[in-house]
């Protein structure tokens, strides 16, 4: 039916399992290779996880920060794409399960030869799932566009309001996890504040809002040196943000958060609008891999490999990326961020090896070439730690801008960013800060869902007339 | 609290209800003038109605149709934006009543002096309310949103489906409604089908999908001339769309649309994706308003407004755009079309006859400048009917562009949008091809609800292979 040539059966069949920085790198290490690859993950696009958090704020467009899978690899027509969710593998009979319900398909199994497992990580709520509708995370589209509904809400209702106390609490922003995301992501709010939206309303003053940076760990940005983690809490500071080292969350309802400081003491804070960057763990996949391997999965449900990154026992099952914990030849583990650069470099590892062993050859250990760590803080300022050296400020907001595009993938997407960027840096404006709520299922003509209604009936709007 | 300077309590307040055309021009009009203006929507947006059909295709992101009020009007300190759903009028005491409990504060009220009502259209099923979940329209961001998951979903699907009938009716896409919006998106699938997705599938070519318009008038485009229809007809041939005029929609099932062809002849056409845009009928708000002021409305559910736009014996309410049956002095309904100029054209008198009214002058009628009448098919046709002169192909085109991005709010928007073109244009690409499902409430890890599970379990995957 299909015009590209039918592939030759006897080829070496590789299933990348997941679209993400490790996936997309390990195909496009193997695309040229004589193999045939099949390449699964539930969403058709790869999502550029380190700016998704703009997309929270109004700054990008979904569109901006994925790339559609299909379009990537269309012109290698040893790729195929398949969307579903996988649920589980058969090590034995060398066979991933894929449910493909959303196609209406069904399950289905996919045979393979070589296998690489690049389920990425997620957001964990410490077992407390039930603080997840009044805390969503950055990590998906759907949970990003949620956050910005729930920021740009929080500021129309406190327009709307006229008892102080609900006011202030409409106008409270509490981030959980102060690493690069919920850092960048509680600068942006305050840049909000404080920039886009002075203007805009009539009744409050938008730089009156409090943004709280709720951090488990003693200083900000913990995975920097202690100087740069000074220097970000500076800059948070001058941005209108309140740094909240050491503190824990202990509690999430509907409009407050209970937290501790750091003497144990807790404080019930009136906060609508609670976003959660906390707590990464691996994906499921991690879990279904290990089990089906029989090794155990680590704390943060990581499943082991080994120094060329498979799993004990299957030279031919690959695991890479947030979801997997790396171990030397002594057996010893290797600590090792959980950022994309990692990813990316053990996806281009796991393929190297399939091409070398087609080739009869044998590889090298995995070896980590740690580049830098990176994170921005607001308009024109970020902290970066490059091989000891200590940047922070505009230059480092400037190397920063540099590899985040450079890493974006597809050119109409980069170019689209930078003039965004450009607009918003010039004009502190923010172009996508759309109220938009869910399109599954309903199409009717009142899309905005009532909330809980509440405060008195029948109340006059307009400013202060009577 | 707010550092705006506050307003004179005596002055003339307008409200103007809708942020579309009607409204948006109607208070740009009237910022300058010395009055308090409150614009209330129940979106915090102006969408940029004819370009949404592009969100649904993949083309343009919501951000790119759609300018928040707020921001255009935040140098205005006159304009206060309320967010809420207009649900009556109070006439006798002029008094809006306004929801806003999407904003959790309950109802409110709005007094005025003037009112501007601009509540625009929606489709209707004739009816048949349950055809909705079968057949999303592409008024809102969100329809436009869940039609560009299902047309994506559906060539996933046919990718997965190996029984050839179901394969077809995953790749059959009907239209309903061969107006100008009909005809872009019929066009913009064909195009998707032959030229964006053409090299993205492995066992289906995306070339082999029926695309069907189905047109209750003996021609497409039946606000056009004649000889245009033709001409249209003859260009959607070309880029694969079959036209059918003369057909009603006898049903709509899961799987099945049921037409009746010129003869009364009924068909089921095997179809998963069906896309409605026919059967336009006025805001509920005309009726509501018909109600209050104890007349009736139109066979479309328009409120009557005299040759000034006002409502019988309430010449301080007025009624503009799609959802307003304009009369003349003598009483007969003039004929106006349902489309952007009009509403603009209206919103703009109505702000002129209370300008006029503040300095103790009358104002003429109102009397519409037709400037023509535009519908784009494809990448570079289009046709025209500019004061009698009837244009088609590339010239019409460009026309049609040039309007199109003159009148598209926002100078970030503009050049977005160009760019986006630009692109599309060069590449035949579509950026924002995103399968995306709703935000509404669950921010879950796994997004993608699984529809109606189908087809054999543990069906084999890959290409052939056995």
């Amino acid at each position: 039916m299909s015009g590209s040539s039918d592939p030759t059966p006897e080829r070496h069949r590789v299933v990348v399992v997941g679209g993400g920085f490790g996936g997309l790198y390990a195909v496009r290490k193997l695309r040229h290779a004589p193999v045939d690859i099949t390449l699964v993950d539930r969403r058709n696009f790869h999502l550029f996880q380190p700016l998704v958090y703009q997309v929270a704020t109004g700054a990008l467009s979904p569109g901006e920060v994925a790339a559609p899978l299909r379009g990537i690899f269309k012109r290698n027509e040893n790729v195929s794409v398949v969307l579903g969710e996988v649920t589980g593998f058969d090590l034995a009979r060398r066979r991933v399960i894929v449910d493909r319900s959303v196609t209406e398909s069904g399950l289905g199994e996919l045979p393979y030869d070589s296998l690489i497992v690049a389920g990425g990580s997620r957001y964990s709520y410490f077992g407390r799932d039930e603080w997840k509708p009044f805390a969503p995370d950055i990590k998906s589209v759907e949970s990003a566009l949620e956050v910005r509904r729930r920021v740009l809400i929080a500021f129309e209702a406190a327009e709307n309001e006229r008892s102080p106390e609900r006011r202030d609490a409409w106008l409270t922003f509490l981030v959980v996890g102060a690493g690069p995301t919920g850092v960048e992501l509680a600068g942006q709010i305050a840049e909000i504040a404080r920039d886009t939206l002075r203007r805009d309303f009539r009744t409050i003053d938008p730089r009156g809002a409090r943004i709280l940076l709720v951090e488990m760990d003693d200083r900000m940005l913990p995975q920097f040196p202690p100087r740069l983690s000074a220097r970000a809490a500076n800059a948070l500071e001058q941005l209108g943000v309140m740094p909240m080292p050491g503190h824990k969350v202990v509690d999430i309802e509907d409009d407050f958060v209970t937290l501790a400081d750091p003497s144990g003491r807790e404080e019930r804070v009136p906060a609508h609008t609670v976003v959660w960057a906390a707590g990464v763990v691996a994906s499921e996949l991690a879990g279904r891999l290990a089990s089906e391997a029989d090794v155990g999965v680590d704390r943060t449900g990581r499943v082991p490999v080994g120094p060329d990154l498979t799993l004990a026992g299957h030279p031919e099952v690959f695991a890479i990326g947030d979801m997997a914990q790396v171990h030397d030849s002594e057996g010893e583990p290797v600590p090792l961020p959980g950022v994309a650069p990692v990813a990316i470099q053990e996806g281009r590892y796991a393929a190297h090896v399939i091409r070398e062993r087609l080739r009869g050859k044998e590889s090298r250990p995995f070896h980590y070439r740690d580049k830098g760590n990176l994170a921005t803080i607001g308009r024109s300022k970020a902290v970066a730690d490059i091989k000891g050296l200590q940047l922070s400020g505009f230059l480092a907001w400037v190397i920063w801008l540099t590899v985040h595009l450079f890493y974006l993938v597809g050119f109409q997407n980069r170019l689209l960013v930078v003039l965004r960027w450009g607009f918003s840096f010039a004009t502190r404006g923010r172009g996508a800060r759309l109220i938009t709520t869910g399109t599954g299922g309903t199409v009717g003509t009142t899309p905005d869902e009532p909330d809980h209604p509440r405060g008195p009936p029948r109340e006059r709007l307009g400013s202060g007339r009577n």
